[in-house]
């Protein structure tokens, strides 16, 4: 089946991600927090760890590897410090609890760590260090997840892509911040580039040998990341599986399951970590300071032919921006992902595409500019 | 001149360390710890960041830009953090303080931030967190420094090279230890590497238009280190810059003052920032579980041609246990920084380099192997 990009207004998306989980047994509230999740990160235009991954999580808990109905919990805690037990649910819901409990300890406390276990797939990192930052606060978020990503000198897939972020509040700009796989490029970025039929550039993968290949078919089977400049993205891959892993009780490498493929009905045993630095007390002036920094950035001497000079996080932000004005156009990988959704909850994209709902006036407005849309009715 | 390289004992080297800083003002007890923090780092095999530095900490001190006399003081703190002034004391001797309050505070906390005022260059930041993994805690150090590294479209530097290094304890294997710079490579390998004489790999530099440039000579006036793998380095930069800068009261970028050139009777105002994580509450087993992760990885395939899988901090473990055995060979540059100490606190190189001190029989022992240590006398 042909399928074209689709242009959708965030509510929209939102409605449709919402309806979905709740069909996959979640709660009201976790179905609406999980869709956040998944839309903002759409609207940052990450489209390998937004929407894109719901036909997944939706497969899995309706296959009880997830646990709809799962309640995350604190196990064990301390001043500036919590477990966190995630019960098989979806990841995303674990996550949310797990960071807004460090967000509470650090308020408490001036800093917290959180680790979870017995969670899942988390999405994009960035999303959790984003609520911190949002709250004042400095936000970490990271998590491990199955092998992908070679050390220097194997052959194969050492550590997980282990994504790291982290966002910083500002005074007069949207926060600093950054979501970073430790891999040359995120496995996302194969698979998409794979199903778009676009070519890998060299570097991105090595073969079963521990040479380099372009061919982006090999992976993940026959071939495995990079890590992001050598040693240094080898070295933080394991930082996160100590802080994710090896500190929360959570599997490691490869004793955490795919949460795509595989079992559709065990829990993948996937942990987590968050950290947060309340700035509030040590240093109330820090979002200013921020701020500053980045309008010295802004200002700097750009190399020839470069027209702006960004800072971490501010193209995701101004897509955001014009996601929430234009709607979000999904790319067609995406497109197709979501129309499973039928066969899996019964949930047709065409409804939500363009909505008679009078809430979403404004939306439809903007959205009668879009033939993609139309085509895809 | 012309200066071979020396092989010279560590306990030796640590003797000229501490006597070099004691007669630049310091007391016994800051002598030999700053004294530890370089040796340690020459051991390692990280001779850009060892002894090759105390030349231009000495000059400092005798010039009044740091302060010999100067006492690391908490100035605020909280359950989990605190913000330490470094009183323009040595960056050595501030950051150990900082370090020893971080492991204290997490120790009570489980988790604890310190950030430090009022330093300068402290020299390798893996020393710190290798303070807190021997101590059973993870430690991660953390500073800024005047700007060298580009940001992607930048023409000129934009951060400075801000280390940053983690250390966790293992059970039956050294501690999981990285200590990198944001840049593709730290300024000091460049500026090594033009000492000797060696050319410059294409990737590490951008001139001053913005375009990659091997002109190793032109850095750091006219060229400008490049972001490890593009905008994730650059990210991490500006999260370093937040933690060691924006958020304690110290300089940021253009603020901050060379630690070895311009007026040397002026404080630099460097930050740092220090992150401890208790484990023992948390996961007992943590040192069990990272040594199993170690086993796993020496344990996986390796790529043709490759006889082992490091994992980070191996080499610089062996290069440390080796120098305490064989001595540590210090290459040329080293050993030329060292002469210097004759002129400018009296120091005789030759005197240190084959004692006739009973207690170093051992090392006598050993040095007799050495005909380059024969030829420096």
């Amino acid at each position: 089946v042909a399928t074209t990009p689709l242009i959708i207004s965030v509510s929209r998306l939102e409605a449709l991600c919402t309806e979905a989980f709740r069909r996959a047994g979640l709660s009201d509230v976790n179905a609406a927090s999980a869709a956040d999740v998944l839309v903002t990160t759409d609207s940052w235009g990450v489209f390998t760890h937004g929407t894109k991954a719901l036909r997944g999580y939706v497969r899995r808990l309706l296959a009880g590897g997830l646990r709809p109905d799962g309640r995350p919990s604190v196990i064990q805690e301390g001043p500036a410090w919590a477990l966190v037990d995630g019960d098989s649910s979806l990841g995303l819901v674990t996550s949310v609890f797990a960071m807004h409990k460090a967000i509470e300890k650090a308020r408490a406390s001036g800093t917290a760590y959180v680790g979870v276990r017995n969670s899942s797939h988390f999405g994009a990192a960035g999303y959790y260090s984003s609520l911190a930052a949002e709250a004042g606060l400095i936000g970490m978020a990271m998590a491990n997840d199955i092998p992908s990503v070679a050390a220097p000198g194997s052959a194969g897939a050492i550590t997980g892509s282990n994504p790291f972020s982290f966002a910083v509040p500002a005074a007069r700009h949207r926060p600093l911040f950054l979501d970073m796989s430790v891999a040359t490029v995120a496995g996302g970025k194969v698979y998409a580039a794979r199903e778009r039929g676009e070519s890998i550039p060299s570097g991105w993968l090595i073969d079963a040998a521990g040479k380099p290949t372009t061919d982006a078919n090999a992976y993940p089977e026959y071939a495995t990341l990079t890590p992001a400049a050598g040693h240094k993205g080898y070295g933080l891959a394991l930082l996160v599986e100590t802080l994710s892993g090896c500190l929360t009780g959570a599997q490691t490498t490869w004793g955490i399951r795919s949460w795509l493929a595989g079992d559709l009905g065990v829990p993948t045993m996937h942990g987590a970590a968050f950290l947060v630095i309340e700035p509030a007390a040590m240093a109330s002036d820090l979002p200013q300071r921020v701020s500053e920094l980045i309008d010295e950035i802004h200002g700097a001497e750009r190399a020839d032919g470069v027209e702006r000079i960004f800072v971490p996080g501010e193209m995701e932000w101004e897509r955001r921006e014009r996601a929430l004005r234009e709607g979000i156009a999904l790319p067609s990988d995406v497109v197709a992902s979501l129309r499973d959704l039928q066969g899996l909850v019964g949930l047709d994209l065409a409804d939500y595409a363009d909505s008679g709902d009078p809430e979403d006036s404004a939306d439809d407005a903007d959205s009668t500019r879009s033939p993609a849309q139309r085509d895809v009715r």
